[in-house]
Formats: C-alpha cells, structure tokens, sequence
C-alpha cells in the first residue's frame, strides 16, 4: 500500500471530517508524491497540510468563513517554498475562525477534538493542522501565531510547533489576524523535520531575513529563565513543569526564576486595548457588511471582533507605547538569559468547558504564549511527557523555549538538546533559509569540541558541523603558547591528512572571533579532504618554522 | 577677549532676540567654558545651543509654547551625553511651536529670521539652533527632525545639518512631535564637527544602536540617485542642483535618475492621514485643555494638531500599511544606488510669505524632506553653493544625501567627499558612538590604497584609518600569486620595519573579507611601530618558505 494510500485509509478510519476543511482528492496527491519523490528535494515526498487561512492555488481560502471563502490565483509564498522544497499538498485544515481563538472550537466547520481525548479541545486556532499531524493525516503542517496559535494545539497534540521571528517567513497570502504581529507557523512530529521545513519555508523572500549577526546554535551553558510563579497552570500540571526545569537542567542549561509580570501584563492588550483594531482592520469590513448568519459568522469571534472598530488612533498609539514600556522591562528581565522556558499550554479543557465560558478559556490558554509575538520573540514548543488527569485519562504536557528577535535557532538547539539531549544538527534553520549565512571555519586544535577552547566559538553562536580531515599534504607543530596550540602547515610533500572539526559561523562572528585570535595563530585557506578550500587555522611563518613538528593526525 | 565674551558681544550686536528663548547669563556659561578645558574631553570647549524641546535640567522646556514650559529635573539623553564629552550649553533655542513647522515663524517668541537676509525665513523647525550656528552664536546646536527640521534650516542657513537613523540616537528627555519618527540631530558650521558630535550624542544608550554590521565608509565607486524631475524647486535653484550633481560626479559619485513618485506620495501621509494623530498623542491633551491665547498657542500650530484626534485606530493601521508599501516601492526605485542626493530645500521664503500661505509654503518646504524619517532613512545636509535671486539677494543652497538605516557614515562620507573632495577621516561617527564597533585590520600589499584589491575592504563599508609601519622585525617576500601580493613574516633577527596602512571594519565586514580570501594570504596579529597588536595580513607558512624576499619596506 502505498503512503498515500495509507494516510486516506487512516482518514477515513479516524472520522474526524473536522480536521479539513478541503481535502484534495487522493488521486491528485498521489500524482503529486510520485513527482515530487521523481525530483528529489529537500522535503521530497514529505505530505502537507496546510491551514486554511493561508493561500494555495486552486484551493478556496476559507478562513473558517464560508462567507468570506475566495479562490486564490497564487500560492501564499510559504507555501510555494515549501512546494518547491518539495512538500505534497493534501489539503486545507480547520481553524479558529480568522485564527482568532487558542481553542479549536470557533468554526462553523465542527470543533476540532482533540488527536486522543475526542471530548477535550484540540487547541487552536491552527487546530486542524495540529491534529492532521498529531494523527498522521501529514507530515507537517502550515499554521499561523499571532498570540499562540501555532504552540497551544501543539502543545495540547503532544507534537512540534516552530513560531519564528516576526518577519523571517513571508506572511504574504496569509489571511491576516492582527498583521503586526503574524507568523507563519510548522508542525510536526519531530523536531529536526520541523526545523527543515521552517528553513524550506523561510526561503521565499521576507521583510526580516537572518543575517550576518544571526546565531546558529545555542552557547555551551545556556541560561534558561523560567517564571518563578505559574498563574493559571492547572495544579496536576505543575509537577510536569517542574520536571521539564529539571530536565533542562539535566541537558546543561542554567535556569534562573524571573518575575513574569510585564509578560502578563502585556497580553492583556492584545485583546482588551486598542491593539485588537488590526484584527477589524484584517476583517471587519466583511463581518460589518455579512449577514452573519448565511455567511456563517462564528458568535464568538463576531463579538470579539465586531467591536474592534472602537479605537482611535491615538487609543492604538498609547496602546503601544505601553507595548513598548513593558518590553523594556520584560527584557530588563530575562537579563542576560538565553531563553524563556515556560509551559505551552496551562491546561487541557473539554470542548464543553469552552462552550460554557469560550472567553475566559480561551483567554487562560494564552497566558504563556499572548506576550510572545508582542515582545518580538520567537519559540519552539516541544512536548515534555504527559500528566495524569483527576477524570483518569492523560494529558500531553509541552513546554516553549522562547527567544529573541532573530533568535530561532537557539531556541531550537535549546529544544533539540532538551528532546534529545544533542546539539548535533545538519544544519540550523537559518542556514537552511539563507544559504549565504553560514561560513565554515575548520579546526584542528584547542577548539575542537571538548577542547578548553571550544566555549570562544559556541559562545558566538557558532554550529558543530562535523568532523573532516584536511587533504594528504599537512602536518602539525607544537607552538609555544598556553594552551599548548598546534599549528597546521601545508606540506605537501612530506604532509599526511589531519584530523579536524568544522563549525559554522555567521560573518560578524567570524569578525569577532578573529579579532580576538592571539598570535602567532592565523586563519585562511586550508584544502579538505574532499578537494574544498575553507577557512581554517594555520600560524604565522616565524612560530611554524620554530615549532617542533608532531607526528600525529590529531591534536 | 574671550571666546565667550567674544560670542556674548556678538549676540548683542547682532540684535537676534528671537534666536534664544533661554540664554543663559555670560558669567555661569564662562565658568563651565574654563571647567571644559581644564577637564578636556573630544568637545572640549565646544559651545552648544540647544533646541528648546530637548530637556536642559535647569533651564526651562517651553517647545515654543510659553504655556506647556516645565522645568526639567534632567538633562535629555543627548545633552548629558554632548556634556559629557565636553560640550557646553549656552541656552535654549526657539523652534517651530512643538517642532510643527519648517519655516521658523510658528512662535510666540518671535518668527526666527535668515542670518544674512532678515526678511527671509529661517527655516525650521530647528530655527534658532540653525541661526545661531550661522551667527556664530554657538560651534554647534541640536535640533530635532521628524519631517525635516533638522535639513531645511540647515540648508537655507548654509550650514551642515545631520538626521541620523531612528533610534541610534536617543529621544529620552525631547518633547515628542511625532513618536515614531523623531531624531535628534546637530547642527554645526563644519562636517567634522557635526560628526564628532553626533558619535558624542549617540553614546547615550539608544534602542537601534549601530553593531557588528555598520558601514564605516562609502564604496569607491559609490553609486547616486538623484530626482528625475524636481517638483518644487525655484527655477533659480535648478541650476544650482545641477551644478551640485556634477561635483558629485567629479567626486567620483555615478550619477542615476530616478522616478520621486513613491517618495513624493509618502510625504501626503505625514500631515494629511491618520499618521498625523502621533502629533495628538504627544500634546493634543495638553492643546484641548489649555487657553490658547493665554498659554501662547500658535494658531497655524493649533489647526494642525488640534484636529488630528479624528482619526480611528484603524484608519492609523491602513496609513502604515500604505506607508509599507510606498516605502517598498521608493526602495525598489533606488535600487543598488548608495545614496539618493536631493536638494534640501527647494525655494526660500520671505516671512511675507509665509504669512500669507502659512500652510501651503510650509508643505512645499517639505518636498524633499518630509519622507525620509517615514522610510527609515538618514541624511547629512551640507551647503551646496549659492543662488542669485530675482530680487538680487543672494539664497544659500543646499543638498542632502539621504541612505539606508544605520548608514550614516555612508552618507556622511559621500558628504565629505561632495564637500571636500576627501574621504580621510580620523573615526565615522558610528565608530566613535560605539567603541568597541571598529576592528583595525593591517594590509601591507595589494589592498592598500590605490591597489588593485582596494575595492575588497572599500565596497564592504571599511574606512581607511592611516598609514602605519610594523615593529621592526618583519620582512616581506613575494609570493606566487595573481595580482602579486607580498607575504608579510615575522623575523626578529633579521626584519624592519614594514610600511602598511590601517583599515577600521565592523566585525561582519570582517567576517565576509576573511571567507573570501584566497590562500595562500592569512589574517592574525601583527605587531606595529607603536606596540599595538593588531589584525594584520600574513601568509601560509609554506608560501613563505617558498617566497622569495623583497628588501624594501613598501610593496
């Protein structure tokens, strides 16, 4: 049975016609995997679901509105990355209407159950990709995050979620929720699949791209704050957090509580200050002039956004400066951490729980992802066990590690050595999305990991990219500093092959690291084993002549 | 006579009461003027003016408007760090009413009159700091600049103004005119001054601080836009802007006509749209409650601000993003142009009539001004010649080059190349804000000056920083390379002292040049005349082995 096969079967096995709101017919998928598997790319064969706020051609964009559905001509330029990249369409998923919602229950296409408890809440708004992943209906999954939308469903699926900095990915195609602060969102069962997607996705041109300040990976002991409160988190909920902190600590990282206050604080304003204006501006001319009923207009979400027309300029100005004071201080803050670890989710609630208060759930749920897209931070939700509920059934608990503007692949090293307890990674998203970003320095001594050097490397955000060897023409010799150094000459008739390491560097890294080098140690051009030339260290003539040759290929 | 009692007896003189609002008595501006020079300090004894909307503590705050005057406990960010470098104020100047304006006759203090033409407007809104740096009143002053203020009285006084990027210098303790777009900016008689002050200023902790990807200098061969048409300007002035694109050019600028419309579009916004309610939010509250004759409210100043309360949140929303897109298009439209050269004013007003068309003549001064802080630009306006006008007066006229965020010392060395026809420059005033922004980097051979490599330092934003010799224990010898370059080795027994030249790179420029050199040329340190280690060239141990020696001390 072929994949594809399987997947429908799965389908039409699960009984969940919530979860698409179009699902393409499987024999156009089909055609679609065997060419997309015939020419080969970085996610050949990989099956996508994508929610339906975002644009694919030939697919109406409902929004979760049927009134307001429209058949767009273009792929949204996510999307069209993503296909390029290779990834195979398999429909259009159910959502929050207009992504306003962190519950998965306000469309007029059926509430979104949740992947293993039905009578629970998927999470939303991007409920329909999240469970379509948590249930092998895809691969992976195009959400949006505007105030959780792309980590509270994750969290809930017990599955990854990647929110990037505003700006990384093109939203263009993106129905708009509140556009300052739209994300493009990937979902997926595994994180390293998640992190090719995003860097597949971040191809297409954005506003923000990653440049040459970006880091690559975390530094060697990270610092990880963590609130030193946990309001709304359910109480069963608790000793999974505490034991995600402990196994952060367990993975390296440094956790210091802070005070979360300026982070609450601002979530507030997203919904009850003028900041909610961008969501009329998105949409509000549509539900003004809809006849609710016919267009099928979610209640809930006509009242939240109905009145959101009753701000002025200067409300949306005060608003913001008050956006911005509480930035300050959050980021006064978390100081000099490297990231936020907070839950994903507070809680798990039945659909009947939201339908008895949708506003004050769907408001709890956001507590610790509201702030996230306001303050210009990026984050990665990973699952982190589960928790024995009082009715006797099981939660998933996840966690987010968050971070700064531009900040995405720290905060997935974080999530990948919390998960897995490694740092090794092909490549971080960045350089995945950016082809240009990363340089290859190799080494051959005290910088090798494990070395008393290595922290002047991984301290800049540098990347192990592997080991390597250099071509059969060099050789070592001992220098004379502290730590003892060796230094690698071209010899190529007396030389052998030598053992190295190659890290990954953005150019302002590469300056910084550079400018701190000692003497007598140089870098520039060394040949590898493979016929390529990178940078790599060598020293200056007067020690080389001076040093003692060793007779080893490694250091 | 003293430099002060010298500067006292010209204010006296030259009877301008309207230039200061607060002049401060001779006897405590000669005590700090002495404290100055005894301390030293890079402004040392540099007299300073200060616009009357940036807090000095002590001195009253009026923003021209007697009514709003508090007096302020500290000094503005950009005060206490001018003071600190060495600066000393003389008083506050009279402006534009809450820095509305660019013609310098909106204030009950008196319309601030041209320096050498006392029928002809100032210009504003920065008036009295521009006049009192023309009259020698002051070596330098601060204005501000939202849409123009700190270029039009600039350039109609004939002297250098500079606009730096939003947020590198910082707005704390300045009465804002609209938010978003507000820069605090020098004035001063001499590029070099102006820029030693800028760097000065932006020492203060600013939110868009220059980093690790700054441009130092210019290209070599660097590329300018200039208007295809020029809406606006004077007939008599045209020929002026002529004469002015081809000095640019015979400063080695290319010259590249493009279409204004973007640029020209986004200027309507700033007063016509909703963006104007930033000027509500600032001082709308205080406007609404106050009595306006009795507080000393302009009345021109009054009709802008008092309505712009009319606009919705929604409405702010869609200016921006109409804004977002003309700003897209402007950007397309300059391309890879480095710069874009326009005049700075167009016309110069008498204050007839302005008086008669306080609106329209104020809008026209805008033309070229108005949309650079809206597309997140900077500039550097500087003195251009002069035009004879029909009246048989002589008008001051004046051009700005106008760059990308952050490229301040890109636009300020095509200024001093424009101006003076020299690029040398002991610090571009990004490095002097930032310390630590500048890595040295020491060539000895084909990247020095007038080499055939140049353009790999100088089309990566470096700045050449001088002429320097090694210690004197190196030598040089000639590697097999295309073009030849020389290997620079240590060699204690038997060396000299090596000429080379300096070249000043952010850390990313760094990076990039390292990543592109080929072998077998090295970077590491090198020990100069001086005793100073710096980052200098040198070459694979075994090319040196293979080199031949070159007995001199230059390439």
């Amino acid at each position: 049975m072929s994949r594809i096969d399987d997947i429908y079967q799965q389908i039409a096995e699960q009984d969940r016609p919530e979860v698409f709101i179009t699902l393409r017919n499987q024999e156009g998928v089909e055609a679609d995997y065997r060419a997309s598997i015939a020419a080969g790319g970085p996610l050949a064969g990989i099956v996508l679901a994508v929610k339906d706020n975002v644009d694919v051609a030939g697919l109406p964009t409902t929004a979760a509105c049927p009134g307001y559905a429209y058949e767009p001509t273009d792929d949204a330029d996510a999307v069209a990355a993503l296909k390029n990249a290779g990834a195979v369409i398999i429909g259009k998923t159910n959502l929050d209407q207009f992504a306003t919602g962190l519950v998965g229950t306000r469309s007029p296409y059926g509430a979104v159950r949740d992947s293993r408890r039905p009578d629970h809440i998927s999470g939303g708004s991007s409920s329909g990709s999240a469970v379509a992943v948590a249930l092998g209906f895809a691969d992976i999954a195009i959400g949006t995050d505007t105030a959780g939308s792309g980590r509270i469903p994750a969290g809930l699926q017990g599955i990854v979620g990647i929110k990037p900095t505003l700006g990384v990915v093109s939203t263009g195609g993106v129905v708009p929720a509140c556009a300052s602060y739209d994300t493009v969102t990937i979902f997926a069962a595994d994180l390293a699949l998640a992190e090719r997607a995003m860097g597949a996705m971040a191809r297409a041109y954005a506003p923000r791209p990653f440049g040459p300040t970006t880091l690559f990976a975390a530094s060697e002991q990270p610092t990880v704050a963590i609130p030193a409160e946990l309001p709304e988190l359910d109480d069963a909920w608790r000793a999974a957090f505490a034991a995600a902190v402990t196994r952060a600590e367990e993975a390296g990282m440094r956790v210091k509580p802070i005070d979360l206050t300026a982070f609450l604080t601002a979530a507030k304003l997203l919904y009850d200050d003028a900041l909610v204006a961008e969501r009329f501006d998105a949409v509000g001319d549509f539900l003004t002039a809809a006849d609710a009923s016919a267009a099928g207009v979610d209640p809930v979400v006509a009242e939240i956004i109905g009145h959101a027309d009753r701000f002025s300029a200067v409300d949306l100005l005060r608003a913001r400066r008050r956006l911005t004071e509480l930035r300050a201080e959050a980021m006064a803050e978390l100081g000099d951490a490297d990231a936020l670890l907070v839950p994903t989710a507070p809680c798990h609630p039945t659909v009947g729980e939201v339908a008895a208060d949708p506003i004050g759930v769907n408001s709890r749920m956001g507590t610790y992802t509201n702030f996230c897209n306001l303050f210009d931070l990026c984050g990665v939700a990973v699952p982190a066990g589960v928790v024995d509920e009082s009715d006797g059934t099981r939660a998933q608990f996840g966690v987010t590690f968050l971070g700064r503007a531009h900040q995405d692949a720290v905060v997935a090293d974080l999530a990948r050595r919390f998960t897995a307890g490694s740092t090794t990674v092909p490549a971080s998203w960045p350089e995945i999305a950016d082809g240009d970003v990363g340089i290859e320095l190799a080494v051959f001594g005290a910088h090798m990991r494990g070395g008393p050097l290595t922290h002047e490397l991984a301290d800049r955000g540098a990347r192990w990219a592997g080991e390597v060897h250099t071509a059969p023409s060099y050789r070592l010799v001992a220098l004379d500093t502290t730590p003892p150094k060796p230094g690698l000459i071209r010899d190529p008739a007396d030389g052998r092959a030598i053992d190295g390491e190659i890290w990954s560097l953005p150019a302002s890294a590469l300056g910084a690291f550079l400018a701190a080098l000692p003497a007598p140690m140089m870098l520039g051009k060394v040949e590898l084993s493979d016929g390529r030339w990178v940078i790599g260290f060598g020293c200056a003539a007067d020690a080389a002549a001076a040093g003692e040759r060793v007779d080893r290929r490694r250091w």
